[in-house]
């Protein structure tokens, strides 16, 4: 009796020691850690209509920067290089521009390479629904022509409190310089 | 005697498996986190005083970007759609702009919505203090309006390495378009 | 026998006791982290060929913003307050231009205090070479005339997926307004 329980005690030294050595680099602070499960996964559209000049009732976001030579109604040559527009854009749940809105993606873009249509974008997702109320942050770059490209969730607020995460874009829908739709595929990591 | 041990390694086992259940999925990599008790919290003023062609002298902060048709001394209509402002914006410990100043807010803002104040925030705050010594950044989505909103602390550097956490930001006070003093709220839950 | 085993069973329940009281607060979820080790190191160059009206052909960058009565092609006095760049320039391994690049940095800075240089950088390092491809993404203050100053790495994707850490920014060269280029020594805690 004794014995087994010498074993059995063996045992969960053993099993301490090797949950230690485990549980300790792997989860808590080691030099990688293992990704966890996605705790919180969304999927979401906003859709940009750019002023130009003629659309000030439906637009929802303009150009407000360019550089030397350019104006703020037509988009820069050079892939627009150099624009900056500030937006306020309906964020939906299908890719209908008419459906009711969850909440507002607010922020800005820029394009910033001559050579190719390739931008960098700052905004939140302003979530206000049954489903959702809070805030997500987005920061990176964006290369507009590649399929799916993937930006930094950064921060959050509300229901999405210090958020951790990426969203994978895709260009949806475009017309033109004046709209695009935007399928956004967020997977946060961290939720509390 | 051997009994005895024989249900205390029991207990012992049976505790080690609950606490690998529990520590695992609710500590560290679990689909929710708790939210941990925050490590760090302060309340800071800062105070944004906008050019507006005539204080060249005592402005500390300048808008640098507007649509097409505005300039850059006079806010916009709709609500100042489109306005980007750059500050460099003193941050004290109190309401008072004539206080100490405990460290600098550096970075920009710009209004973002045509029916209502609303702006987008990028900034840090650097502290240079005997308190403290390092930076904060903030990102996030301002409806103005609001008496209390958050945005997200999305890094850190110095004694705020890697911070997280969010700041709960109320307008204290503000006079035309001149001047605003913002109370930030900041809550962090990582310090190391 | 049984003695013993009794003795070695308390050691292991003390031990268990230790364990969940260090683990749980120190690692975990308590009120200050300890500092994991850092999961992943670079250093990395980038070459910012700033346009002034004159080198359209390599200009990695272009002024798009200023303050009232400044223009786009020559920065602005009072320590180019004001002045907003957009840009993308190439990121090298050594501190040699014309380096193979192993991917650009893309994003913005401007300029924010008058009375010294000092800016606010917001940008993104689309690495893709053989060694890292994925995206890191910063966010900070930067006292330019400093020797070494930090800025936050907010987040990132692909092998840097959720990236957290620091990056130490130096000036290595510049001439005049036109050129200069920043050694970046990234230090990440947070790698999966």
């Amino acid at each position: 009796m004794a014995m087994k329980s010498e074993r059995a005690l063996q045992l969960c030294l053993l099993w301490l020691l090797m949950s230690a050595i485990l549980l300790k680099p792997a989860d808590c602070h080691g030099r990688k850690k293992r990704l966890p499960k996605p705790c919180k996964h969304l999927v979401l559209y906003f859709h940009d209509i750019l002023y130009n000049g003629k659309n000030a009732h439906n637009a929802t976001s303009a150009l407000v920067a360019a550089p030397e030579g350019a104006n703020l109604t037509i988009m820069t040559g050079n892939n627009h290089f150099g624009n900056i527009a500030v937006f306020d854009d309906p964020i939906t749940l299908d890719n209908n521009l008419h459906s009711p809105s969850v909440g507002r993606a607010q922020g800005f873009y820029f394009y910033d390479m001559k050579d190719t249509f390739n931008a960098w974008l700052g905004f939140t997702f302003v979530l206000n629904s049954t489903d959702h109320k809070g805030t997500i942050t987005f920061n990176g770059a964006d290369p507009i022509l590649t399929k799916y490209r993937d930006i930094s969730v950064v921060g959050g607020t509300g229901d999405f409190l210090m958020a951790r995460g990426i969203a994978t874009i895709s260009t949806d829908s475009y017309e033109g310089d004046v709209y695009f739709r935007l399928r956004v595929n967020i997977t946060l990591y961290e939720c509390y």
